[in-house]
């Protein structure tokens, strides 16, 4: 038997209601034609989509239900965070095969209720359709102070490149995971930024409202591709040092000998950090942690438009962009 | 040689700028982490996103490129529409496969740029990615102004109900475009509605500002699909007279003469005209068209949860449910 759309919509209403208040901005949730929102004074509106599709972002076999119901909505609230703001509600546009309709759903609405809820972001409408994979795009709206947005263009010479967190771990998870010949095992600590990432809402907040930081964006490509945007948005270039990048350390054992950290740090993707730049002269007394998130300098603004990598030994060479593009072929 | 997501998010900004101003509301379009929007005050903002799926929602071998580029910002439009609310930008998501990067996205985009500049509806950013079907994801941003919205809950027992222009055009246009062996002929004024379909913005907006209608939605499912859908928001029934309801005239040449007009009129999706309910003490005054689009009273509210269809001899039946469901089996 299959389900009916009604129900469906019913069913993901109800279950992300539980034990939850809709707060008084969103004046209608799910079951009309559209949402209403009220947006408060003198705060502007951020706007964000993101697709998550089966077998590009995620494997229907290897990544649990709800990972893919939680990484779904961190995905797009982070676009929220790299421009300093604050997510406040979310539409789902899901497809679905029927057959998803019963414990998968279930599983994938438990995760995406958990996440709603640590990101304070609540749903407040979709569509559903019917696909013989699953489909999934999610639109954030979130408020950030007037003008005080930071945008990717604002980078300047002589601006210090700072990165948040540490690069490269999402994209360990990612390989231990195709690895594995079993189900993932979602305890497992090194599978969890690639699983369970959590946008830098906080450190995003902080940046914008103190007015630190030049230029935003967040790593979601890999730095080798997402350094290159804001600095093309910015109309300049960056020189970064290796040894200054916050890779993983590595195990020994684990049968991850092969892996180079600095490697995934530059072109694994997922990671949902922060890469901002800031003005040299704040340098002295800025904080090199935020919440517990380490915040390193990695290197500097140019004004030449040219990506360079200086690695230990001094010597430079071009940073080629070699992070996620699904239009790359394997 | 295939494109990469940079050239492919710079080719869809190029292509949706060509001639037209952004509104000063659209802080930052395309080309940063997310779009910035700065909501009038006074005004309550209406959010909806619609999925737009090859296979399910068009066909790629029947309908044109531009249709489809027309048709997915036309649908998502509706549902401001339906809310009394206008449409002000919108978000695309498009996932398609690398080949259709060149002039299948170039007649997309064209139709998608008419219906931008028609509906006056900005391009404020997205997401784009590589799949093997055509997927499309549209989310549209209106405005209402504060406590004018019209919503689906407001209809009471003895309101009438009204729609707009005529029902089952679509869904004709939609069985023509199947039984013709070759192309569609995007002239065939048959085709019109099923292919550039206008949402009523101005027809809505007027009776949101005016305070006129109860109740409101749009017909994009089929009239005894949506309108049980506004019943069971307001807690109530509806009595409907077959004979009212604006049919087509279906010509007797053609090879449609086993179509019946009432029955595409009933169930037929795509429409995007509007229902609405209007007390029935405005009923003396009120118009029976508005910019050239006939209003029609075809029923009543009714305190009884029933949907209850009059036919032309008196004799009353069940309306039973059956327009488009994706999760139906055909």
């Amino acid at each position: 038997m299959g389900i009916r759309e009604d129900e469906l919509v019913r069913k993901i209403g109800a279950s992300m209601r539980q034990g939850s208040g809709v707060p008084a901005q969103v004046l209608l949730g799910i079951g009309d034609d559209a949402a209403l929102f009220r947006p408060r004074p003198g705060y502007e509106l951020i706007l964000t989509c993101d697709w998550f599709l089966e077998g590009t972002h995620f494997l229907r076999d290897k990544h649990p239900p709800d990972s893919v119901g939680w990484k779904c909505l961190a995905r797009a609230v982070s676009d929220i965070a790299a421009m300093g703001g604050i997510p406040r509600c979310f539409l789902l546009s899901l497809a679905v095969r029927s057959s998803d309709t019963g414990r998968w759903l279930d599983e994938f609405l438990t995760g995406l209720r958990r996440a709603s809820r640590k990101f304070q972001c609540v749903l407040a409408g979709g569509d559903t359709t019917r696909s013989n994979e699953i489909l999934i795009n999610v639109t954030v709206v979130g408020e950030v102070r007037r003008g005080r947005a930071i945008l990717r263009s604002g980078a300047r010479a002589g601006d210090i490149v700072f990165v948040s967190g540490r690069l490269g771990e999402a994209e360990l998870g990612l390989q231990i995971l195709k690895r594995n010949k079993r189900d993932a095992n979602s305890k497992d600590s090194r599978l969890k930024k690639h699983l369970y990432p959590e946008p830098r809402i906080a450190l995003g907040r902080w940046l914008a409202e103190k007015g630190l930081a030049t230029s935003m964006m967040d790593v979601s490509d890999g730095l080798s591709t997402d350094l290159p945007r804001l600095c093309a948005a910015s109309g300049v270039g960056a020189r970064v040092n290796a040894t200054k990048i916050p890779a993983l350390l590595i195990p020994s054992h684990g049968g991850l000998r092969g892996t180079d950290p600095l490697q995934l740090a530059l072109h694994g993707g997922d990671d949902y950090e922060l890469i901002f730049t800031v003005r040299p002269n704040r340098m002295k007394s800025f904080p090199r942690s935020f919440g517990g998130v380490p915040l390193t300098p990695i290197g500097v603004i140019t004004s030449k438009r040219q990506m360079v990598l200086v690695n230990a030994d001094g010597h430079e060479r071009r940073l080629e962009s070699a992070g996620w593009d699904p239009f790359r072929e394997p």
